[in-house]
């Protein structure tokens, strides 16, 4: 089960997409099609908000709506819009920099690679979904560059989480592409601003619930720019699995449902290479992750 | 006039703090005993996002309130609890790093001295107000240090903001303490998680609208634990002013109502006396600001 937030003929949603992802099915119409009532909540965030009530709930509707569809609550994939899953996240993205080896040595040397894991985050205003537009900024940087990330969103409120009980708190996961102005990120030391232009995080195409991902340590994970493959990796890679990122950020930080937090990327980024080759408008930026899907999106003006 | 969020018997609200500081309006019952109608929202938020319009009406309302005063909307500020002004930011609250000569040099050498804007933030679950309690987070960090600073907030959406313009774009400001762990500020590279321990923000007391500030880059601030001066200074030792800040982070950045943006702390932390001096359960920490007025916290456990 994939779940979206879609425009369903005007008017913004949650859905899911069934196996075989080529319908969508509008969740509160179909819920009322199927027995009247209204639990199934108006955005993400509140679906994430309802936790496990409202993913069975979100299965039952819609396994139902495809044993019974209608027009007005089954369509086909392609005929709605899909958005962010969480097209305004409540807080700032948090982001982990430099959680594969090879990337950060293709950024720096040895002593790059982190003992302690480096926390960052991306403003709501950088969110764009699937298929939407990477904006340039030419008359901000010269060096727009992607990093495509396994992402997670927090389910359920804690502090002080162990390790253990880490995953108990995941929603799901989906996938950020973690465009970076690497001028900027250099020139202004802390991350923040080169990581904060306006579409500068692209997400989606949905979540993919907790249950339905066996280990997110070990997913494939591929960037293709213009179809040619640049980072090809393993979340296995990981220098901090999930499990000891949620521990190290809830330590004396609260973190919500709703909450986003980017894994980091492998090996591979345009600045890595020799020469370094940024991204161009006109470019398609593809992320696959095995298990979640492919986020595309262009480089526009 | 100050801006205040606060709890009237039980019910959050949006106030006024007239000249004096002694009294406390509730603007939407004063509003409506003034003249019956309701334009005045429920939350700061939504009062920031109306602007000018917001603000011509509080002063009107309290006006009329002052010289009809009746104990259904207008009481003692002692006897109403002041909450942040902004009680939940949308997103991060941006900080400024290292915006003060003397804090650079006090904290590294000449090389800290930054040619170029420090952007990083804090996590909204980071706020507090006037008088509530800072955690301790003995568990966490040995080095819970205070950063005294002018913060302004956001009135108008807005990219690529000239520096011109800038001030066009605030609608006031407050103070904030930025609390700092300083071993997870080290040990993480980027500041985010030494930053945003839960209520490591304290926020307030109160927003100042922008015109009673004549010049935001010219006002003394001082920052006091148990009473000891600990940092003097005035914002015009800014390096980075409040024009240059909004200009820089709003290039490519969309700036957005709500936004809080503080502008970094002078000389005097804790970690740069020799030997450093920490804060300690039961300090209390104050930070002054000229035309503003004085944000007191306790740390406690």
């Amino acid at each position: 089960m994939k779940l979206i937030t879609a425009v369903f003929s005007g008017e913004t949603v949650v859905g899911v997409v069934p196996e075989g992802e080529k319908a969508a099915v509008h969740l509160r119409r179909a819920e009322r099609a199927m027995d009247g009532k209204e639990t199934i909540p108006a955005s993400m965030l509140e679906a994430i908000a309802q936790g496990e009530a409202f993913l069975s709930r979100a299965q039952e509707v819609a396994d139902w709506a495809l044993r019974h569809p209608k027009p007005d609550y089954v369509c086909r994939l392609d005929d709605v819009r899909l958005l962010a899953p969480i097209p305004r996240p409540a807080k700032n993205v948090f982001c982990i920099g430099k959680n594969y080896v090879d990337h950060a040595l293709e950024l720096g040397d040895a002593a790059d690679v982190p003992k302690h894991l480096i926390v960052f985050s991306k403003t709501p205003t950088t969110v764009v979904g699937h298929e939407e537009t990477i904006l340039r900024h030419a008359d901000v940087t010269d060096e727009v560059d992607y990093e495509g990330e396994l992402a997670l969103i927090i389910g359920k409120k804690g502090r002080a989480i162990h390790r253990e009980e880490a995953l108990d708190y995941v929603f799901g996961y989906t996938i950020i592409n973690d465009v970076t102005a690497r001028d900027l990120q250099e020139r202004h030391q802390q991350y923040l601003l080169g990581k904060s232009l306006d579409t500068f995080c692209p997400m989606g195409p949905w979540i993919v619930p907790r249950k339905f991902v066996s280990n997110p340590n070990d997913l494939r994970i591929e960037t293709r720019v213009n179809g040619e493959v640049r980072q090809q990796a393993s979340t296995k890679q990981f220098i901090f699995p999930i499990e000891s990122i949620i521990e190290t950020i809830s330590k004396g930080m609260t973190l919500e449902p709703g909450d986003i937090i980017a894994t980091g990327t492998p090996a591979g980024v345009g600045k890595g290479m020799n020469p370094p080759r940024f991204l161009q408008t006109g470019d398609v930026v593809e992320v696959a992750i095995e298990g979640i899907g492919i986020l595309r999106n262009k480089v526009g003006e």
